[in-house]
C-alpha cells in the first residue's frame, strides 16, 4: 500500500457531513449551498440526457463548453484564451487540482503551498513527489509578506499552488499581494497552479484578479475554475483548467488517464449557464452577500467575534474570547451538543496551525441559518 | 513537468475519434456504442437532475447504489459484498484504476502488466512509482502461462493489473487461466486489480467469472465496473470499485482527492438500471452479438481474416494475408483511403508488439457496419 495514501484520515468535510447525516445536526460545514442550483441549467442538463449525446465527448471538452470558458474570462476578467489551445474540462476543479500536480511535479521539485489549505493539496504534492514548503498565513489579515516567500521559494521551487479567493479565511487578495507572489513565481521560474473557485463568489464590490492577468503571469499560470461553485450545484463535477498551449498540453496527458472526460449533458448545460448575463451574476453575490449579512450579525448578536468574509461561501469566528478549548474541541462540542455542524481551521494546517477560528458555511436558506442561529444561542 | 507524463502521446483512441470527426470517417476506432443508451435509465437521470439532490453526494457514493451494485454482483456473479465497507463509486472506472494504482503502489513496487494492455496502465504504473513487469500474450489464443507469469512475478511484485474480458483480444478467460494466475498472487502476496469493465459483454452462453470469486482471492482483489460499458453511455464516467474492506479504505485515500465524487443524478440512475431483470441483461448481450455476427460475416466476405470474438464491443482482424504493411500503416491508409477508423493493437503493446492485428468496435447499428464493409469492399 502507498504510504502516503495509506495513513491519511478521511477529509474532514466527508466526517462532518456523515456526523450531521447521522446526528441530525444543521451541516454548516462542507461547503455546500442547500440551494437546488439555477432551473434552467438543470433543465438543459435534463434535456441532453435524454435528447442528447451520451457517449464519450472529446478528452478535451465539449468544444460548445470550452469555448463559452474562453467567452466567459474574457466576458468577466478580461483574460483572453484561445479555447482550442487553452482550454480543458475536467471532472471537477479536484481532478484538475490533481492532474496539474501529478503533471508539473517531477519526484524531488519542491512546492510551495500557503497554509490554510484546502486538505487535499498536501497530500496530494506527496504522492507526486513534490517536496511541500510551507507560507504560513495568520488571521485576522492572512496576508502574503515578502519575508514568508522569501523564505518558502528556492532555486528548487517547480510549482506554486494558490487559492484565491481562500478557502477557509475568506479573503480576496489584493493586487499587490498578487504581484508579490508574481514576482517570487518570476524569479525562481516558477509555474503557478491557482485554484479560483471561488472566482465568482466576491462580495461588496470586489473583483477577482486572476493571477494569469499580471504581467509576467500569463505563460505560468494553471488557473482552475469550478462550473459547481458557480452555479451552486456541487455535485455536478465539472471544472475548468486554462493554461498557455505549452502547459495545456501535458495536462491533458494527466487528465486523459485520470477520468478521460466529463458527462457530455452536464457539459452542455455548463455552457450554456456561462453565457447568462452580467444581471444573474450580479444577483447571485447579491443573495449570498445577504446570506453572508444575516449570518454575520446573528452571530455577532451571539456576542461572537466573527470574523470579516470578503468572499467564498465561508465566514470564521474567532473563539479566543470563548475560553482554553481548542478548534477541534468546540466542533466537536458544537455538533454534540448544540446540533450544528462548523469546520476547525486547524484541518487546513500542516504545522504551525491556528486553533482559534472555526469556519461556518453561510451559503444557506434563511431558515437554516437562523435554525443554526437559534441552536447557538447562549454560547458567546 | 513531470517526465513519464511529457512525453506522451495522446491516447489512440482519442486520436483516432478526432480524425474521424475531422475526415467524416466512419469511427470503429474508439469503443462506444451509437445507440443512445435505454431510455428508462437517461429519463431517470434527467428526473434526478431535475428534481433530486444536485450537491456533493457522500464520497464514497450514494448508499442506493452501492446496494444496488452490491445487488447486482450477488445475482448476477454469486459475489456477497457489503455494500457499506466494500464499495465505492467513481468517476469511471478509469479514475478507479488510477486511484487503485496510487494507492497500492509504493515507488519501487513492482506490478505486472498484461500486454495487450489498455493505454493508460503503462504510464499510470509508471506516474505511481511502480516498475513493471510484463507478461506478453499473443493471438490467435492469447492464453495465460506457467511459463510467463513465472518470469514476470518476483518476490517485489505488489500489484497485478488484469483486464478480462480482454480488450481488445476479445477473450474471456476460462477458469484454468484464471486459477493459475490467482496461484501467482498468493504465491508472491500480490492484490490483483481486476479491470472487469466488459463483465456484461459475454457472448455464446459464456459467463463471467471475475477473479475474486476464486479461491484465495476474496481478499486480495480490487474488482472494477463500469456503468457506461454496462449501459452503452460511455460519457457517463461511473464507476464501480469493491474491494475488501481494509483496501477499500485506502482506494477511498485515492478517490476523495481524485474526484471526491460523481455527479448523484447519474448515480441515482444508475443504481435503477443495476436492477433490472436478467431478460435485459440477456437482451443486450444477444443483440450486441448479433452486431458481431454481422460484421463478422461481412468482414468474412471480403476474405478477410477474422479472430474469434468472445466478448468486448471489438472484433480483430489479422492483416498478414494483406501484406507486407504493419497494423498503424493499415491503419492510417484505412482512414485516408476507405474512411474507416480502427486501432491499431500494436497501441496495446510496449515491447514484443504483435503488429499484424487491428481492432474494429461492432457496438454499431446495422447501418453503420453495412457502411463500413461496403467501404472496406475488395480490402481482402
Ligand atoms: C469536496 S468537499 C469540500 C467542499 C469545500 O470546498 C469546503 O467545504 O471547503
Ligand atoms: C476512454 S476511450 C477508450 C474506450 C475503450 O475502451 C476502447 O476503445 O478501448
Amino acid at each position: 500500500m502507498n504510504s502516503v495514501l495509506a495513513g491519511l484520515p478521511t477529509t474532514v468535510f466527508e466526517v462532518m457531513s456523515r456526523l450531521a447525516r447521522e446526528t441530525g445536526a444543521i451541516n454548516l460545514g462542507q461547503g455546500f449551498p442547500d440551494d437546488p442550483g439555477p432551473a434552467d441549467v438543470r433543465a438543459m442538463a435534463a434535456d441532453a440526457v435524454v435528447n442528447g449525446w451520451n457517449q464519450y465527448p472529446p478528452m478535451l471538452g465539449l468544444p460548445e463548453l470550452r469555448q463559452a470558458v474562453a467567452n466567459h474570462y474574457q466576458h468577466h476578467q478580461g483574460l483572453a484564451l484561445d479555447a482550442e489551445s487553452e482550454v480543458m474540462i475536467t471532472s471537477g476543479a479536484t481532478e484538475a487540482i490533481a492532474g496539474a500536480l501529478l503533471a508539473l511535479i517531477e519526484p524531488g521539485d519542491e512546492v510551495v503551498l500557503f497554509q490554510p489549505m484546502y486538505d487535499a493539496y498536501l497530500p496530494l504534492v506527496r504522492r507526486a513527489g513534490g517536496v511541500p514548503r510551507f507560507v504560513t498565513l495568520k488571521p485576522p489579515h492572512w496576508r502574503l509578506s515578502e519575508e514568508a516567500l522569501a523564505a518558502a521559494f528556492s532555486e528548487r521551487t517547480k510549482v506554486v499552488l494558490f487559492n484565491n479567493p481562500l478557502n477557509p479565511s475568506a479573503v480576496v487578495y489584493a493586487r499587490e499581494d498578487l504581484e508579490l507572489l508574481a514576482r517570487f513565481c518570476e524569479r525562481f521560474d516558477a509555474i503557478a497552479i491557482c485554484d479560483e473557485v471561488w472566482e465568482h463568489l466576491v462580495f461588496d464590490g470586489r473583483r477577482h484578479l486572476p493571477l494569469m492577468t499580471l504581467p509576467g503571469m500569463r505563460e505560468r499560470c494553471v488557473k482552475i475554475g469550478s462550473a459547481g461553485k458557480i452555479f451552486s450545484l456541487t455535485g455536478w463535477k465539472v471544472g475548468f483548467v486554462s493554461a498557455a498551449p505549452e502547459i495545456l498540453k501535458v495536462l491533458a496527458k494527466a487528465h486523459q488517464f485520470l477520468t478521460f472526460t466529463t458527462p457530455p449533458n452536464l457539459q452542455s448545460a455548463v455552457a450554456y449557464g456561462l453565457a447568462k448575463d452580467d444581471a444573474y451574476f450580479e444577483g447571485m453575490r447579491r443573495d449570498f452577500a445577504r446570506s453572508r449579512d444575516r449570518f454575520t450579525e446573528g452571530l455577532r448578536s451571539l456576542g461572537l467575534a466573527v470574523l470579516p468574509s470578503e468572499g467564498t461561501y465561508f465566514i470564521n469566528i474567532d473563539i479566543t474570547p470563548l475560553g482554553e478549548e481548542d478548534d477541534v474541541a468546540f466542533c466537536k462540542r458544537l455538533v454534540a451538543e448544540r446540533g450544528v455542524a462548523a469546520i476547525p481551521v486547524s484541518a487546513f494546517y500542516h504545522e504551525n496551525s491556528v486553533r482559534n477560528v472555526v469556519r461556518f458555511c453561510f451559503a444557506k436558506k434563511d431558515a437554516t441559518l437562523d435554525g443554526a442561529l437559534e441552536r447557538l444561542a447562549g454560547l458567546g
